[in-house]
């Protein structure tokens, strides 16, 4: 997908929602959990019921390895099932030498045929360039996280008083373009936001943690939003854990809608 | 696999030699390609032919992946049939928030049964300590990787004028303990080895770049011996794919053989 596209997407649907699909057996509706497909099931119930509201999706890979190949046959499914109209994130958080990160390229973006993947800077340009080198595949690298692990590191201030999470985003910011590279931008340090735009004022940044994590929706777009948006606002169990009977679907979608809502407010103009 | 037991593993094959079974079916030899189950037959047969010679394997993800679920399956039964004897490491260098984190400690520690996983430092406390609550289980957290672009970040120095990588290691060393948590460390970069000993002297450094990466197992084993060993030196190409016949398991064997007759001379009086 392009940036084009993607722009295209959010004004048509009015919303720069990400829904993560972090599907856990053990928080699924009972009904569900005893079907021999019962996390597929899931993702195309909640799938069918949001897509109107959202953009894109985030698949969770944590959470389908968890249970073994059968885990990764279901995120092959789930993947497919996903219109085309949206942006497919892989949230996998790769990163290893050169000839190791083409493997992980190759398994997201061919095998699996993400859009997008999420992946970890730490070992420096060769651990990301394979990713980068996909025509209409994104590469989204962490940038500053929500968790407070996010204190030891990433916030670590270098020999020029600059955080290494800045200095990742700068030096990342060179080795792609607002094409095909985005950054994991952290909701609940909303007063960075206007920080990081001033680093990359027209890059797209992902942003988890709206929801469960305690960020803020009205913060983030008010200190992130550039001209075309440059938004993904994630909402995980908020959305696909909304209901826990049969309704599922449909409690998802009330509270996926609710989000839309109040993103085309902020959208005004775009 | 205890601390004890790793070390007891070392004196009696008088070996500290990983093998990387980071097996790419474009790679393995021609006659085992189109066979329908080729990965795991190429593992099995690298894996009967070279036990003798090293105390770990290490399974490089990516390359499983790269294929699919099938890749997946692939995974799982190698790693079954690695002998209980030898430490198997998951190379998947994940890393994620904590509950993330904490499926993928499930699924490498409960769902594939390893007995170790790298992970990747970046995110902080929460996204390592899940990984870390499993007994007799190791951690092995990415300390200086041997590839380019560890100048990118790992070697930035921080306002303390120490490096990155430093950091995360003496940081990390206080989140576990030498009986279950290692550092991956770079073979081209040995004059760095005797600073990082004196930093953690004695937990085990898994240490890949010997082989085709560039490093010497010579000045590796002279600055990053402690007196347990406290090393473990992965090969993987250099091993794997030593042949192209069909005589490929006994080539592999043979440069297994070189290596464990080295690592031999280095441990004496361990």
């Amino acid at each position: 997908m392009t940036r084009l596209q993607l722009i295209q997407q959010i004004k048509r649907q009015q919303s720069y929602l990400c829904i993560g699909l972090d599907t856990d057996l053990s928080k699924i509706p009972i009904h569900l959990q005893h079907r021999p497909n019962a996390v597929v099931e899931f993702n195309k119930a909640i799938i069918d019921a949001t897509k109107d509201f959202c953009v894109s999706y985030k698949i969770n890979t944590a959470f389908y390895e968890a249970i073994g190949a059968k885990g990764w046959d279901a995120m092959e499914e789930t993947v497919g099932y996903i219109p085309a109209t949206h942006l497919k994130i892989a949230d996998a958080k790769r990163g290893d030498i050169g000839n190791t990160s083409s493997q992980y390229a190759r398994a997201f973006f061919e095998t699996l045929q993400f859009d997008a993947i999420t992946v970890a800077p730490y070992m420096g340009e060769d651990s990301i360039r394979p990713f980068l080198e996909y025509d209409n595949k994104w590469t989204i690298v962490l940038g500053l996280t929500s968790n407070k692990g996010a204190a030891d590191f990433e916030l670590l201030k270098t020999a020029d008083a600059i955080p290494v999470y800045e200095k990742v985003i700068t030096t990342v910011a060179k080795w792609g373009s607002i094409n095909n590279l985005m950054f994991v931008t952290g909701a609940t340090k909303a007063e960075e936001f206007t920080h990081i735009r001033e680093l990359v004022p027209d890059h797209f940044l992902l942003v988890p943690g709206v929801g469960f994590q305690g960020g803020s929706l009205a913060e983030v777009s008010k200190y992130g939003m550039s001209k075309d948006c440059g938004l993904l606002v994630n909402a995980s169990r908020a959305i696909i854990y909304a209901g826990e009977t049969e309704s599922f679907a449909a409690e998802a979608a009330a509270v996926a809608h609710q989000y839309q809502v109040e993103m085309a407010s902020y959208l005004q103009g775009i």
